[in-house]
């Protein structure tokens, strides 16, 4: 009681993640995880990362405290890296570019720099849980916007934008976590001139954009937006390793400089040894060809969990859209209790899913969805799992 | 003015940090550095670090998401030697341990569980400004209490815990951060006694614990503490290296589980490979004989900037105690503008230092004062980094 009575606002708003809860059923030994984002241990690179370590282990600088922007080797490769890869129309700069440890903490930072209790953030129904954490910490209220298959629904956006003073617009554009959605080229210039015109902050979180399976992505926000108040993160943890924690942020002049005096009381700094590592991965000759290993590799594991679904889950009512990217099938079943259902599978036949109602973020939605990841399965571990499932549902009902 | 009119109060009232201007002037080529608190870097244990990456490697879920608590085999490592180094009267237990990225972040962490708009926050006087920069974002208002010899006047203390509700008693208890002082086991027990009556918490900092040059620290208040509500924080950026950033907190159980749902918002969590690669490195069989390798050479540091500080500052009319640990000499002279003449020094005699002023947390204390740090330089840069400021003085009145 005495330590309870001392914590702030904040600290009584925080919440359990339900993406955790999950996650230590599924390091159960046997357990088959259809749960967390995590790329697949098999796909990193390795010997890069340890060809990183001792390349960037001949400057012992990096072993100092580190700029409070991050290494400036990395933000150099990236700001060029972005206009390559087509992220960007012209060069940001490298001094535009905050390296973090990853969208996760660019998420905290504008939540710290912009947010206040009783503001109002609009966000996509469904969407990534953790970054609702993020802003509903500080007392935010969340207004919701619709996806359909070309993204974010233009007139529940304007609607939201018409009537409430709205804080920003958080969006993950490329095969969206939970959902698969990429935004159309058309649907995003028309939520450009929708910022304009009300004058509104997009923030835009591309973890997944590199993992696409057919066609590259649309155009970044960021790489259309003139005038539009646009802010990009990106990050390398699905692409090389998520244990190097690192990722980066796009900002205009004004916010990189309280980002920075922000990121100063956080942690000082962000170990630059890790960010030097991943400098040497990106700036190799290879890292281009690694990345279409990967979208080779998951695009397999995609085809085989697609084809397990098919097989065991959909003559049960459940109903999945294939995905063109990233990690994650969604989908739902008519009258099922996700999340009771996500309990009984994990508890009782070993396979950890996630279930849908935390994506939402207003309570009493999204029940009858549930989220698999098939980044971490190989094809037989997918068939196994899905045939578990299909046991478990059975039992279930 | 389009994004400034959309930063919180918290972003208004960030401010830039007087150590990392000084930092740029340190950087300069031909430029000596007695400005920040950076171990020395061929004090490093490369081969340690070199050999801990390896073995870390042969587990690749280091590269993964990690646990937000932190790596489990180092936190239990830091549960049993805190007893065995005499933190920690019996073991805490690993499930009470946060491992942090150094102490800075377990400030932030606790500023943003307990602090809110005006609350009254005690610090030293003087005391860590990138401490008080972290305090400050959250809206506090300082109370101050001088440091004698014995550490914090306990008169002064109780004045303020009488007066004003205080959200914590913030302290750097053993070779503080710029005193040099350290608080004698008999004040810490009277302070021990004043927080029991007043219902007062206090957050312990240590970085510079392990550095002692004569003997050993007094108890910590942790081990001393009963009942008392302690909050330790201790960090390996000293005696390993900054660039790991690597540290950890002891908190009472409901703390613990609100401070990991709030790193889950920063960051989901701290790069598991470097706190496995520090795991490697401690749990060595030479560590002791490394801590005493890094106290052998700052005290033959310490002793030739004590020697050439009266050699050539002293007949100048500065006054500094010679410090028994830590990095740090911190001294005075009447009449001195501290700031004008740190800025006067770095531009024109390329020499770097602290202004005494940005330790204090109410202002126009400490003019006077400046603070030197002998961790990153050898016998002769000392020297002749003593003599420029001696003619730089002389230029400068």
């Amino acid at each position: 009681m005495f330590w309870e009575s001392l914590l702030n606002a904040r600290a009584h708003r925080l919440q359990p993640s339900g993406i955790q809860e999950m996650m230590v059923y599924a390091s159960r030994p046997g357990a088959i995880s259809f749960a967390a984002g995590q790329p697949s241990e098999d796909l990193y690179p390795i010997e890069e990362i340890t060809h990183g370590f001792e390349e960037a282990m001949k400057d012992t600088s990096v072993l100092a405290y580190p700029y409070t922007e991050g290494d400036s080797m990395l933000r150099q490769w990236i700001s060029n890296w972005m206009v390559e890869e087509g992220l960007a129309s012209s060069v940001p700069g490298s001094e535009r570019i905050l390296l973090t440890t990853g969208s996760q903490e660019g998420l905290n930072i504008i939540s710290q720099l912009f947010l206040k209790d009783g503001d109002v953030v609009v966000v996509e129904n469904p969407s990534y849980p953790e970054a609702m954490l993020t802003f509903g910490k500080e007392g935010v209220r969340f207004v919701t916007v619709s996806m359909d298959e070309e993204g974010p629904v233009v007139s529940e956006l304007e609607a939201a934008l018409a009537k409430e003073k709205v804080a920003f617009f958080y969006t993950i554009p490329t095969f969206q976590n939970p959902s698969g959605h990429s935004t159309s080229l058309a649907r995003k210039k028309e939520i450009l001139s929708l910022l304009k015109k009300y004058n509104v902050v997009l923030v835009e979180d591309e973890p997944y954009r590199q993992l696409w399976f057919d066609e590259k992505p649309a155009k970044t926000y960021f790489s259309l937006a003139k005038e539009e108040p646009v802010l990009y993160l990106g990050s390398f943890s699905k692409i090389i390793a998520p244990g190097l924690r690192c990722g980066w942020m796009v900002l205009p002049p004004i916010i990189m400089e309280k980002a920075v005096q922000l990121r100063l009381t956080f942690e000082l700094g962000v170990s630059a040894l890790l960010q030097r590592m991943i400098f040497y991965v990106v700036s190799r000759r290879n890292f281009e060809a690694h990345l279409s290993h990967l979208r080779h590799e998951y695009r397999e594991r995609r085809d085989a969990m697609a084809e397990a679904i098919s097989k065991h889950l959909a003559p049960l009512g459940f109903s999945f859209p294939t995905p063109k990217g990233g990690f994650f099938f969604w989908g739902s079943r008519d009258g099922l209790n996700g999340t009771d259902f996500a309990r009984f599978a994990a508890k009782n036949f070993g396979v950890a899913l996630i279930p849908g109602e935390i994506f939402f973020a207003l309570p009493q939605k999204g029940q009858n969805f549930v989220r698999f990841s098939f980044a971490k399965v190989d094809r037989e571990e997918t068939n196994k799992g899905m045939e578990r499932l299909a046991k478990a549902f059975r039992e279930f009902c």
